[in-house]
């Protein structure tokens, strides 16, 4: 592996693990408060064309790590609309 | 100006403009609660290293909005120590 590979997969791996536990910390809570699925979202659809520049210019670290990016991205919208969902179910439960 | 650069900067636009509306909230509220400067702190210094690697790799795109997220990053880590200071001055002003 190149040295710019190196480095781009060093530089990666800090932001993509830098916002890890705050994204723990919001799964844990295991509830919708908090969370912004819309900033996911849109984050999500930006880093899809940052994976198509990587593919433009034969980047590695750029494709690898947003596709990470997306992945977490586009669970933290699904996890949203799972918590959303038990909330309701637990509120009508209550009635 | 190339296509692969156009989407390298339409990808970036979209990734550092996602992330303004929580940033501006955070900001209006002027307090240190729920700001996270060392995960700002974290994200910052490790795009300083996106910053490297897109030197190494000759991409403006990757260049440009990494410097872009390291000033936010670290307006970020100032503004907390700075309201960190007023919490504090407001305190000590009520005992």
């Amino acid at each position: 592996m190149e040295l710019h590979e190196i480095i781009g997969f060093v530089a990666g791996f800090g932001t993509t693990f830098a916002a890890a536990p705050d994204l723990l910390a919001m799964l844990k809570r295991r509830s919708s408060r908090g969370m912004n699925p819309t900033m996911a979202g849109i984050m999500g659809t930006f880093q899809i064309v940052w994976v198509y520049y990587g593919v433009l210019i034969d980047s590695m670290p750029v494709i690898v790590w947003n596709i990470i990016a997306v992945v977490i991205n586009f669970l933290v919208v699904g996890a949203f609309f799972y918590f959303v969902r038990n909330e309701k179910i637990v509120r009508e439960a209550k009635r």
